[in-house]
């Protein structure tokens, strides 16, 4: 393992923008310096020339779905494939979704996911844990869960009915154990009943079209959702996280519940922020490629979004990477809409559309974005400060990154196993030119250099006041 | 100048909390590393032992009134008092506001100002700019005052009718000229002329108590004038900062306007956070020592406030430090409350408060604590790199903060020269050791160890989307 | 049948009051004027003196339980005595709601509430039906149920897990079908699986006592329930009516659906209007005589919902009557509190509470009395202009009423067939003097003047844009 | 003075729809009964037919300028022609601003006005007080002004700087005062400051065509006065009532205020249901015709203010008819917007086009109708029961309105003195056939049967809790 001696770059982190050098020794930043050269070179430590670069913290993405079973398919990516393509984009951990099943020890569930990663992934990894139900037995494992596997974060669907969707008292319940166990709860933030009606409602009247994946979803209930969810968490004391928020009905209820104090954060995707409804009504098939959970909105929620980032309404940039083929995958979906694969790739461009949406067209600061794409991610996860930032003794995770270079977003280009990208043709300003995973180059100017199975698994910490975020209400008020 | 070499504390800064070394060269951070024993030795640097300490970037105060003249007398604390107790607090860099006369040159207010400053300031000091009027004498000198002057920080009163107050349309022409030249506007948000007539009919009823101060500002009228300014704000594209948020309405304001995108900042103060109404109501004249305008507020309004700071609502913690004796100088009120010399001495304490009441008491964590009472500051006001964080290149204003010794707030500890403190008794967790201007000693061991006049005035930046905040909702727009 | 002249009295409607005479022909309010004393004089009618009286419309109460089984045992009034208890309380109509059971026809259950009432109302009397379910043996008899049955609002209950609870799904098909029909959906605004839980929480801990009934319903979940059935009835395009409204975050969820356009709306009752969450915690057992769902709530949600009458917020009230013996069946929850039977019986008081509380004090006009206890009830549900107003042709149902009268409610001296009154000792001002039902006395001078089995069963109308209520948002937007 | 027996039709109040016959008798309202053929026989009364039509209680329109003089001219209607306009519309009571001058006595502006209407006016009337500076002089007079003129509604204007316009000083304490005598505060709410600025700028960048009358005075400070004086009149704990609300932030701030109790009422006018801010961009200086403060604005405001209307946010229906002859004095604004004469012609089509949009398009029911032209109005403003009703003993104020009858708006037929009319083309469903005042013609079939000087000057009673109104919230604390 060599040391390095990145030099000359601008590092940036959540808080801070400034030229350094930095010197990495054993896969941790030993040394930030305006001048590193005598250290460098005492060490023997291998240069990376950053001048005129951005230094970034690399990416911590918490929403990805490798190897997913789903609708009779698997995803297009597996740890290999999807880790690959994360650390082309500029990410350097990912958190993924591992499912459980009904009546199966989660122990189970979870060793299948060990399975599915060790081995193939190329940056670090952890698992976020699905509860589909609540009993003696899963009540009985989550201490484990949490302390021992290292899973603090427990995610509820609200929608998928007969599939993944668990009804409120499971939700009011897991939250109750999360709390106890300083784990977070994660929802999927939809009315599954309302939606499970409305789909067969267009069904029955020959609506088998893409475009009514959006037309049974809409925004009114995925805010009532997010609003119910927000208010079971009220009332347990207990730390929520909304993923993929993508319109204003649920903007709003997060901000009025954080207003009242309540412990919810929200997330975004860089697709909410960018596409809207009407590419699911492109011609022909076509529209199958923007079907998400929730949908692809107006545009008028994009301008929304954006406020609720930089006001601080929404905190984190999730990817929701879950990618299906457009031949071979998305077609089960043909004649009938509700049958086509929900998702898209998104894992290897989350970070780049952030950057160039956002920091070059003047909506966020740098700093914002580090946070959003990085910093806070590792927090709210219990993965900081070993991951998320640049400071000393933090794991050396860093992005080299070019903030002029123009490109074009393009599934020639990438690097994910799926064969369309919804960004298809975008045009794009900066780009991550280097990539190390704990002090070892995975990319090395623009080129694959990882190696197959290097990504560790990571046991992440439960939170508590100290652990770098706002406590709960409830912990606040007893204190004091 | 000797180089310093901090020596195995946890550093700490608006993003991360970790354990490295600091070397100081040339007032400035120069390294930070897991140990920097060989380059401190190699250095001959002075160590700086922090071990079992946090090592915080010395507060950044964006609200003092030192040698400032009202109502017939002058402040208690002038720039050498003043700086000095902030100093001994943990505050290194104060932002002073500059009173201005109508039909004077700004120049000759600035002018003033600085003679009141030089030779007295123990830290690094700015000087916000009072706007009483606009006309084209005063539209011709912003651009020195922003450009050369670096005062990028202008202040309206809606209050204190027939003395500073200013009407609306002056209000709404400094946004536009602010926004022009990348200043920001800052608004005492109070509606002046139901407070002056709601003061005459107390006075007319023989109200003339301490009290009557509270009660004849009202905190609807606050909330107006919150909503009020930032209304003008949004429709002019300016950037706002409401200084001394007191209240539920005003934060509600202020929340709803950054929700539609609007560029409006919240600061609120020690006294507001901790304090309430019925020390107004003390026996005797006791209550004129907590006349702050606005006024101390009922209890209930903490929690909102709490609230307000944890979940982004509010930004900033200043000290609105304003001192009066209680004999000789609050004793003008005597019989008439109106007459009662506005402010309070808060400058040292306000450091040390917010992280006892803050971090110590679970309601925010360590990285909001310094976001709050530097960080944001430094980058809100222009100063920032240079100050406001620990980081390699960065003025080294550092504080060596014990965060487990407890002590009691009183005036016959305290440094500032006045003869009472509103916080008597408080018991408080967390001191200030050791207090650094760019790499000197100010404070060292709780005892003072700087010199008058080192303190040098701080030209500060105008904002643009680069300077590490948010752009304002039009540039934003404008680019997209 | 005689003819009755009304003379001298105050009419008050809902939006008049003036001094005028009626004359009452067949039951039907046939003259109004200056002086009918010699239309009366022809017409050989009986003189009733209403000097210095009020004339008020008969109160429509559009929420009674009378005969209903529950939890093992039986309501305490039946269509007997709870119709002659309405009556001597200034009551002429009642709505009951008719429970029906899943997988049993719709027909049945009406048929059972037709045989509980006939022979037995001494007033006139209307149905709601519940929906616990929808199919295709559901939805093919609701033409019916509405069309000729004349029952026009279809009741869901949203908590009473496992015993009356729907799930969202049924919720949202009632209101698609109920919005065809021209019919209403009226909601029991709770989470009942929240619910459920804490119930068997409290009761593991060994929580037995009646207050544990409020502890287990927090007002977090019923504003929960209130805003999802709002975004449900939005999403749907139907009539919406909450019942029983009792807190802040009902009554903001329903002001901010009626702002948005959607056509919803609440009731509240006298009981949360006057007593609070402290009277569960009475010493002893006593708790159990208030044991309403929701519950009562702190006191500070009464000016809320005072606020939102006045304003318009809220538009009726209603009794929730349900009463429950305290001696032999609030009993059965003696060492479990999930085991009281809910409710109370307030169908007697329900208008006199709200003309002492309201009107008396000031707090609404006359007007708005009339239009919260009998006008809007009528036009809501179906039953205008023959029912809730003093119009020329609208059915005769008159109450003489003395608004200076003093007196102390009591089971001492109430009609209902129950041991205790919740308002047990409040003093009151204005008292129901007589009462007609289709020009017939049903009161005279305070005794009983009716007749078993005189009530008649009125088949209520759809609603229409022509019905005398705003039309829905969706038919609004379809003409436009 | 001839009884009137109308006979046959529908009579619609704020509350009823009923089929009835109505006897009048010397000019009141005596009877109202299914059949009154005998009454009307016997009495000799002339019968006037209304099978088939709708018998509606005259228009009450509460804003009127009539022969008022602004910017250099004076308006095109004076007493005469406006109120006979009127009364062909279907409105029989109007109230005029009556507008005073800093330094004169209240009472000589008073006087001019009861000439301007003396002998002219063919319907009644009263007035609204102009209040442009307090002081002890103006203190001395208001008492008389109220209890001996019957002038009960005081008008601050918050916009027109330094013609109008008062500070919010003079606005507090007017509301003081009103609050005192049982008076209401008007408020015209836009910030005059910051339009007077506004203004200017736009004129010096050239900009002097009529569509920088809208550009000039955004919806934004609309809501900001709006809140304002909500605000204001909170702490005063007066009754508010705001003229012409035209946008949605302003809708928002009088919900807001309401929900919390204040006692604040809401208008809007016709124009701003239904035309926009596109009107005012039409080719040449047509523009000019649409030049009202508040402007037109943005379609989208439109629905927002049917809602408020539908769901009881906004109360009322005003004209602010003041009509300006587009050739001779609208076009004293060519090459300067600002001089435009502000106001157009709207006191004949008030009531036929909330008819038409409202009722016939389905948006509110023939209840809220009236309610919103005439009874809320007279109630509000102290008219009522003589006026705004049909209700035994109430003035005979009544209009025959063919609900069917189809017809086009326009300059060529309606009946105002002015050359152009804003609502040119509309197609109008209904038509007002005989207008009756007092139990006289005015209209009868649609053409003028009335006389010059016929209509009486009406005082106009203070508010209590008593007068038909919900009484402001203090009141109501007060007493309970």
């Amino acid at each position: 393992m060599t040391s390095k001696w990145i030099k000359g770059g601008t590092i940036v982190t959540a808080a801070d923008t400034y030229r350094a050098d930095l010197l990495i020794k054993e896969g941790i930043i030993a040394k930030i310096g305006i001048d590193l050269s005598a250290e460098a070179e005492a060490e023997g430590a291998e240069a990376v020339d950053a001048a005129g670069k951005l230094v970034f913290p690399g990416g911590v993405d918490p929403h990805t779905h490798l190897d997913m079973p789903f609708g009779g398919t698997v995803t297009a990516d597996d740890f290999a494939t999807g880790t690959r393509a994360a650390a082309f984009g500029g990410t350097t951990t990912v958190i993924d979704f591992c499912l459980t099943t009904k009546g199966k020890p989660l122990a189970e569930s979870i060793a299948t996911w060990h399975r599915k990663a060790s081995g193939k992934a190329v940056i670090d990894y952890g698992f976020h844990l699905m509860i589909g139900e609540i009993n003696d037995e899963v009540l009985a494992e989550l201490p484990a869960v949490v302390n021992d596997e290292g899973i603090t974060s427990l995610k509820v669907f609200m929608a998928y009915k007969n599939v993944f969707q668990a009804d409120d008292g499971t939700l009011f319940r897991t939250m109750l154990a999360a709390k106890d166990l300083g784990a977070m709860v994660m929802v999927h933030a939809e009315n599954g009943d309302v939606i499970d009606f409305l789909i067969r409602q267009a069904l029955e009247a020959g609506h088998t079209d893409p475009i009514y994946h959006a037309r049974t979803r809409p925004s009114i209930i995925e805010g009532e959702a997010t609003g119910r969810a927000a208010n079971l968490a009220e009332l347990a004391g207990a730390r929520l996280y909304v993923v993929h928020v993508t319109c204003e009905e649920a903007v709003r209820q997060i901000a009025e519940a954080r207003s009242r104090g309540v412990d919810v954060w929200g997330e975004t995707c860089p697709q909410y922020l960018t596409l809207d409804e009407t590419y699911l009504a492109r011609p022909g098939f076509e529209g199958a490629k923007y079907v998400w959970s929730p949908p692809l909105r107006e545009q008028r929620h994009q301008e929304v979004l954006w406020n609720a980032l930089k006001s601080g309404q929404l905190q984190t940039i999730g990817s929701d990477h879950c990618s299906f083929n457009y031949d071979g995958q998305k077609d089960l979906g043909l004649g009938d809409f509700s049958k086509i694969p929900n998702g898209g790739p998104v894992i290897e461009d989350r970070f780049s559309i952030l950057y160039s949406e956002g920091v070059a067209k003047g909506r966020i600061t740098l700093n914002q974005f580090v946070e959003m794409v990085a910093t806070r991610n590792a927090k709210l996860f219990g993965l900081f400060p070993q991951k998320g930032t640049i400071a000393v003794g933090s794991d050396a995770d860093i992005v080299i990154f070019d903030p002029s270079a123009e490109r074009t977003l393009s599934a020639q280009s990438h690097h994910m196993n799926v064969d369309y990208n919804p960004f298809e043709g975008m045009s794009i300003t900066g780009v991550p030119l280097s990539v190390l995973s704990r002090g070892e180059y995975v990319i090395r100017d623009r080129q694959f250099a990882g190696e197959l199975g290097t990504g560790r698994y990571l046991k992440r910490s439960p939170y508590t006041a100290s652990s770098g975020e706002a406590p709960d209400r409830t912990a606040a008020s007893a204190k004091s």
